[in-house]
Parts: structure tokens; sequence; C-alpha cells
């Protein structure tokens, strides 16, 4: 089946048959849809049957949107219903095959990160960020659903449960010093180091042995993967969420001030959730007195 | 049955509907006792049928002094032996059942927060400190016990057992940056900052919904806390403990030396726990000599 | 059976009855080798008899080299074969018994630490380094292998999942610093402050009950030890792996260029590490071109 490249959600760059780099290059926003979960499918059938590869490099060509957010438009197509090669649900047998990919995955983050697009970065192997250029976190609870791709299970292990619940409970962003001092992501770098460091730990890991790298990523897994169960949980839960009056109500206001159309308010918007619904409520008050 | 108001240990602040005080206000110290437990077990009630509820901030009114510590006189009332709600004894119930409300908890701590004080801010969903004016410990075995109430068991997951031992095993104070580098607490603040930070994470999270909240803490709950038989068994030892003469012998020692008594004891007693039985042997060794 | 004193590799010095250090002193680099463990586990003994001893502190009396590294040269005995009291491999029982052993230890840290010495610091229950003098780290992926004595059981619960990839997977060293903020250790200390700093915590932990001290340490590691049927995983799967050619390639390929032999290689080999099959291949088209 051919596709339209101006459809195309990201771009493999072969920097050698053992390193890849991915970049999310999705306009506006690098929204994330059916779209790029279908890509990221068809990426992960390339991984695994790519011998020579090692390593694969995540990072976005669109200056401060990493990947920004689940659509909260409706563009979901059937992930959320078809089952993939795990036995899970599109969206969730995509996080689960990468974190079980021979293949080693790092996360370069420059930009926003929120909601799913966290969950991606939590499923890769490795994440580093931008100190001066990081967005990172699970604003769900602000338009009144809960993460649902794996967020609630793979935060507590990395931050522990006072963190993990500060995260997804504030529904607010960490900036990259801050996401690096709770364990959210590995390390925080100034912006003009932050390309070189991954550069040269990718190519690093580049020139090992696939056998020995997989071996060592499936014993560490064994001990800090979150169960199938758990995820399976969560994401049943989430789907639920999607159907609450409340819910909908939330996700209408942020799309209604401007979600997935005003850069600005995009680049910024968990900084109003918190006053959503009483400004609502006041503007609501307002029109009545008027 | 009617209580009088002067021995209640706490009070509690409606601020909204939605987001409520507690403020622990048990002169000389805060020292938890059979009345602090009780209270705690009226909370829950409340908390957990006040549909309007949404999160909890407890927060001490004696300078410093959080909460200091478990009662070594004596005045234990039925908390090792009455049964709770949720099957187990009720000192370990209240701590269970707060990570398990569908409330969100919140410890906003000044001043000494120590053994089964430290349990209790171990058993809010999150824990911010004071930068200047915060003890934060396990002195159990420096009083020759350990630690009861979930200690041993919370404290791995959230700073990894190595340092779990050694604030478990060192019986030491931890200052509030320590403890956040620890990942004891989620973060240490300057003290003048500290009540503005919690009031507006309390302020935002009390405007989400109660459902979405509720489901998230529930998950993130599922893959973080401690298994029910964990909990029990380190409760059991902690009562055998409490029968030990060794145990006895080093609580008479630091009674006599002003514990519960004293304030500037009461301030830094872990100071002394390396050389209290050295000291008295000394003690003891010059009273022959003379 | 007696031993000749200048081929032990450690010296245990008796501080006071409750606390001793033993020293690491096996010159050059104090390489772990079949000697080591059967030193390892003659200490165990002496530990789990002496009623009287609270805490070991492990440290080393050459000064760059903590313990330096497996040895590949071939001296491991039966260290891989034979089975220990706990019933895993001798290499395995020693470090499933250090955590298990009712007696406290403490790894004081200065210099290389490397692989299976950093899996040795692992399996102590504390971990002090110098800030200005250690190395620490897992280069086995370097040299086609991976972690098996419980690297990659034990890292993920201190470090978290993503710390723990970039430890193994990238077979670097770590310095004081990194290792703390990154939770591999408990602290890094100014070099000049360590020995003060580990004495008194030593000093103190020696003054409290042995029953106390085991109990709690029981409990801690009921919810934070590895199972054992992972860590039996790991060992056999990294004993499968020194037989792959491409670990033997490699391993050749150190030890020629001065492993165990050279002092300034010794100290800085893992940087080499991601040349090591490049460089030799660069090698090889040089000498055709010749």
């Amino acid at each position: 089946m051919a596709k339209l490249t101006e459809t195309e959600p990201m771009r493999v760059v072969e920097e050698t048959p053992a390193y890849w780099r991915v970049v999310f290059d999705y306009p506006p926003f690098n929204i994330v849809d059916a779209d790029v979960f279908q890509a990221l499918q068809d990426l992960l059938v390339r991984m695994d049957t790519t011998e020579s590869l090692r390593v694969v490099v995540f990072e976005s060509a669109i200056p401060d949107f990493y990947l920004a957010h689940f659509d909260l438009t409706g563009k979901l197509g059937n992930i959320m219903t078809a089952i993939g090669a795990s036995g899970l649900p599109i969206l969730m047998d995509t996080f689960v095959r990468l974190t079980k990919s021979p293949v080693v995955s790092i996360a370069k983050i420059r930009g926003c990160a929120r909601g799913v697009s966290s969950e991606f970065v939590l499923a890769c192997d490795m994440r580093f960020a931008s100190r001066e250029n990081t967005r990172l976190g699970h604003p769900e609870l602000g338009v009144g659903l809960h993460p649902g791709g794996g967020g609630t299970e793979r935060l507590p292990h990395l931050v522990g449960r006072g963190r993990a619940l500060e995260i997804v409970l504030s529904a607010n962003d960490f900036d990259g010093d801050s996401a690096e001092r709770y364990g959210y992501i590995n390390r925080s770098l100034p912006d003009a180091e932050l390309d070189g460091f991954v550069e040269a730990l990718a190519r690093r890991i580049a020139s090992f042995d696939r056998r020995a790298l997989a071996a060592a990523k499936n014993l560490v897994n064994q001990v800090s993967l979150p169960p199938a169960d758990r995820l399976l949980d969560a994401f049943t839960s989430f789907g639920a969420a999607l159907t609450w009056p409340e819910a909908q109500h939330r996700i209408q206001a942020v799309v209604e001030r401007g979600l997935q159309r005003d850069a600005s308010f995009e680049r910024a918007w968990p900084e109003v959730l918190g006053n959503l619904v009483a400004t609502e409520k006041q503007a609501e008050s307002d029109d009545k007195q008027n």
C-alpha cells in the first residue's frame, strides 16, 4: 500500500547500518495520532528484522515540540481497539514491543512531550533531555482523564510512588533538570551538548555486539518491566475515562482555547489546567450577570 | 462520645469543600500516641465519605516538631492490638487506608519527624519539606528496636535498598536537601517558599475530578504499594522487639535523658544514640571508681 | 589447610569486636579471581559466626584500584561451577550471602571498581565513594559479554530501568558524583572526608544491638532483593557468553592492549571500548594496504 510522503510523520536516517536516527516531523506540533502509531509499528518491524541494527535515537525536527500529546480531536483510527503482535491493543503494543526489542532505543528530548508522548519516552530504553528546552509531563488529570499508555505503571519504578503521584496528579510540566532530579529522565544536558552526548553514546553502543546487547537488555527487563495485566488495566480504564462527561467537558474546553491549533497555547497549556473549570464557572456567572 | 477540645491532637481547616488542611497541634511536641491515631482514624472516615473532597495537606502548628515520634512512655492504647477496617492493627490500618484513600494526601514537613512519624509521611501520597527546618529519620535502631509501621517496606521502593538500609541502620536524621537527594521526600524547598508551593499544588489538584484522581492514584498504587503480608510481618516483629530487654534498657536511657520532656533533647536526640550504651558503661565504670 | 601470607588477597583489621575493616591488598590491581572469592567465602563464615560483630567496611590498600574487575586471563578456579552454601554457584553465592548476612556491610570506594567489582559493591548494604577518585561501571558489553553477578538484577531497583540500561549498555565509567546522582551509590564525598564519614557511621552502627540490626536488614531485604531465579538466569547466560567467539575476540583484544598488565591502560580501559573492533578493522585494512 503506497503512502504519500507528505503524510509520513517521521523519517529514518540510517547513520550507519548499526545506528539509525528517527526524526519526528509532523507539523505543526507532532501530535500523536493513528498515523504516528502506524509509522512506529512499521518501524518496529524494520528494527527487529534488520540484523545489523543496534541502536535507534528518537528526536524531533520541530523546535519546540518533541511529540506534543495524544490527539484530542479524534484522529485515533483503530489504535485503541485493534490488537497488535504482542496481543495488546496497538497503542500499548507499540510501547511494549519497543521495550522488548533487541534494538536499543534512546529518546533525545527537545520541546514538549506530554501524556502519551511522555509514555513513549518512558518506553524508550534511555531518556536524555535539553536543559533549556524540555516540558515533560502528564496533563491527563487536567482534562479529566488519567494516563493510559503505561505512565502510571512505568513512573513509580523510575521515580518512586511519591514523585510518580506528584507527576501524574499535578498534571504539570517538568523541565529538564527537575525531570533528572526526579529520575524521570536519565540526564538533563545543556542544549548545546545534547546532540554530541547522545551521538557519542549511540555510536559507542552501535559498536557492541547485538547478541550481548539483547541479552543484557532482556535481563534488565526481567526485573524492571511492569506486568502486562497492569498495563492493560490502565489502558482499559483510560478507554472508559474518555467517555466520562466531565472529561469530555474539559477536553472541549482546552480544544476551544486553542489546543492543536494555537502554537503559543499548545506550548504552555498545562498552565491553565488548574483554573479550567473555575474560570469557566466564573465566565458562566459573568454571562448570567450580563 | 464527646471529646474535650483541649485533647484533640489535630484540627481540620476546610479551606474549600475540595481542599482541607489538617494541622497537628498537640503540645508540647506532637508525640504520636493513641489519641493521634484515633484522630487519624476519625479523619479517614470523614475523608472517604466527603464527596467534595480532593486533597488534604498535613502540617504542624508547633514550630520545631512536625510529629515527633512514637510515644515511648506507654500511651499506646489499643493501636497495637485492635483491628481496623482494613483487617490490620490500628497503627498499620491507619497508614494503609491513607495510601488507598481516593483523597490525595500531602505532607508539608517542618521540624522533627522521626520513626512512626516518618512512616506517616511515607504513607502520604507526596512529601514536601522545609530546607532549613527538617529532621526526618528512623532512630528506632538506636533504641534497640526497628521500624514497624511500614518504613522498612516503603523506603526501599523510594530510595533503593542501599539508601533504605543507611536510613534505617544509621538511625540518624536527614535534613531536607539530603532527604530530597535520596528520594525520601519529593522535594526540599526554602522555608519561605514551602507554604506557597504546597498551597498552589493542593488547589490545582482540588480543581480536578475526584473520579479521575481516584483512578490514577489506584493505578499507581497497584505497582507501588508494599504487600500487606510484608507490612504485617514488620509490625509483628516490631511488637516483639518492644519486649526485648536491650530495647527496654535503651528506651529507659533516652527517657531518663529527657525524651518527651526536654525540648532541646527532643529536638536532637538521635545525635546521642551512637554513644548511648558506651557512655552508660563509662558512667558505670566511673561510678565504680568513685 | 595452611595458606601462604603473600597470596592472601585481603586482610581483616578488627577495629573493635563489633567493627572490622576488610582491606583488599592484592597487587598490582586487586583483580577479582578465584582467590578473592575464596577469601570472601572464608570471611562470610567468620562474619556470621562472630556474635560480637555488627559491621564490616570493605576498602582497598591500592590507591587507584578498589577491585579492578573479573580476571579475564582465566584464573577462575571453580567459582563458576562449584556450589556454595546458598545452593548457588560460588560467585553468586558469595554476593547473595553478603546481602543476607546479619552483619552490615559498607563499601568504601576509592579507585576503579568495574564489572564483577561493581557487583560486589552492589551486594554490600551501603556504598560510599570518593568524589575525586572513583571509576565505577559495567564494561562487560565492551568485551562482548554482559553482567552476570547480579548487576542487571540489582541496578534497576536502585537507579530505575533507564539508568540501569545506560550503565550496562554504555559500558562506561561513572565518577562519584554521577554515581550518587543516579542512585548507584549512597553518597559521593570529598576524598578527604570519606574515611571520617564511613568510620563514624560504622562505629555508630557497631554500637547498636545485633538482633535489631539483623531484624531490620531482613525486613528491608524482603522487599528489595532480586529473586534467586533471576540471579541464576543472569549467571547462566553470562557463563554461555564467555564462550561466544565475538566475546573471546574482544577479550583477547583488551588483554593484548595491556589489561591486567599495564597500570595506565588498566586505569582507563573502558575509554577504548567504543573503538575496539573499529580500530582493529582499520588496522587490518591498513595492514592489507601495506
